[in-house]
């Protein structure tokens, strides 16, 4: 996963990795304004790429998030994840897309580290499923969900890092509960 | 169904209904801000409250929609429904709660009417119903999602006069496709 850096750097980084299984990317506006050649070459070599909406509209130049999401998807990550806050979440691939509430949350203390939170509990989820379906792709995304929820409920890591897989499963429980449609 | 007009207009409606099973209202910031102790004791009277985010949170002072949606049900009605546009709609209740994306459209012609549209979708569903309980609220909120979403992708009434049944359907199934969490 290149985290969010200059994407020269995250480009060095990924030159490095022997035959990555699966690459994933975040970036932001920073590099999406000062940076955009070398981001563009960037996506064009990873598989998946997480953004918030406020960047997919600005990566795009398209409004509508639908729009931005097959927009990002032609600039090359067969996987595009966008990001909508308290909205939830938006996939989009060739193949498959979805869109899913966030866990209600009406305490929100920090959003500082929820997008750090959810790509982390994505790729950790992926990494552990070993395959990408339309299954395994809807369980990642309620998992980041689930546990950048419990992150933006704290100052910094102080709920995440006392987080136990109990408390992560009945929290994506309750979610699933929150958003089925029937 | 108390559509969007002045409160006082809406009561002497109210007024003249012999034992309605379920009432619904909507209204808008005008009458939040000119007319408020009027639409704060008709909420007492009504089922089943619908309003726009923006709505939400002017009326109930919070800006976090869970929250708004608590202190909305603490005004009055036991069912409200948080419409949130692009991003689909939040339900409140003291027994269920939910909240659904809505379906994805990628070309919004025109805005206009799909407020009514929805309400109109959500309360003929539930008339048709003719029971309130988890299941046909939330099919009732897929169906309103629906209907909503076609017209906002034409002029005006064009793409909604001319739906059908089978329309509808198909639609409403896509969207549950869009939506399903696993």
């Amino acid at each position: 996963f290149l985290a969010n850096i200059d994407p020269d750097i995250q480009t060095g980084l990924l030159k490095m990795m022997k035959a990555p299984k699966l690459v994933g990317l975040d970036s932001m506006n920073l590099w999406i304004t000062h940076k955009k050649p070398s981001l563009l070459k960037l996506l064009r070599r990873v598989d998946l790429f997480v953004a918030n909406d406020g960047e997919a509209r600005s990566l795009s130049g398209e409004n509508n998030l639908i729009k931005a999401a097959r927009a990002l998807r032609r600039l090359g990550p067969p996987l595009v994840v966008i990001k909508k806050g308290e909205h939830g979440v938006l996939f989009h691939s060739d193949k498959w897309r979805f869109c899913f509430p966030a866990y209600p949350v009406d305490q929100v203390i920090d959003p500082t580290g929820a997008g750090d939170t959810f790509a982390g509990g994505l790729m950790g989820y992926l990494s552990q499923a070993r395959k990408i379906n339309l299954a395994t792709l809807k369980k990642a995304l309620i998992y980041a969900t689930t546990v950048a929820s419990v992150n933006v409920e704290g100052f910094g890591m102080a709920k995440t890092a006392l987080l136990t897989m109990a408390d992560v499963k009945k929290r994506m429980n309750a979610l699933i509960e929150f958003i089925e449609p029937g």
